[in-house]
């Protein structure tokens, strides 16, 4: 299943961690957003090493599924980051 | 439908504006991202006034639509935006 992974973490470090950990399962599509394809059962261990990345009293991430039959109704509008060959 | 909407936008007084207006059509939930609820053929309309905003050499939006029959799956993790009272 696709997943759009959107985020908000203030501490560099924290968020180059997620950026890498992110990276190994997606690809970033924008500064604070990720696009991953990832079968259900490995998502809950991604949510498992998300959280023991983040700060939970100041940092925010949120998982949207995207699901196939909406795939066509995505709209990109502007300059695309460059590794955001997504073709719709 | 429930559409995400998540931008990057470098500068300020375009981002405003686009903040601005995407208060008018729903929820900010991340610092570049919006939930919105919307008719297709609105959104059409929304699209043409963020092309009159945005730099597209520049700038980018994207809009991702999100059924409703995955609103359950949708995960939230960390600390929520005060207005982001989206009972899942």
């Amino acid at each position: 299943m696709k997943y759009l992974i959107t985020y908000d973490v203030s501490e560099d470090s924290r968020r180059n961690k997620l950026v890498k950990l992110l990276n190994e399962h997606g690809k970033r599509v924008q500064y604070s957003c990720f696009e991953i394809e990832i079968y259900p059962q490995n998502l809950e261990l991604l949510i498992f090493d998300i959280k023991k990345i983040i700060n939970s009293e100041t940092d925010r991430v949120y998982i949207f599924p995207i699901s196939k039959g909406v795939y066509q109704f995505i709209k990109k509008i502007g300059k695309r980051l460059e590794n955001d060959d997504m073709v719709l």
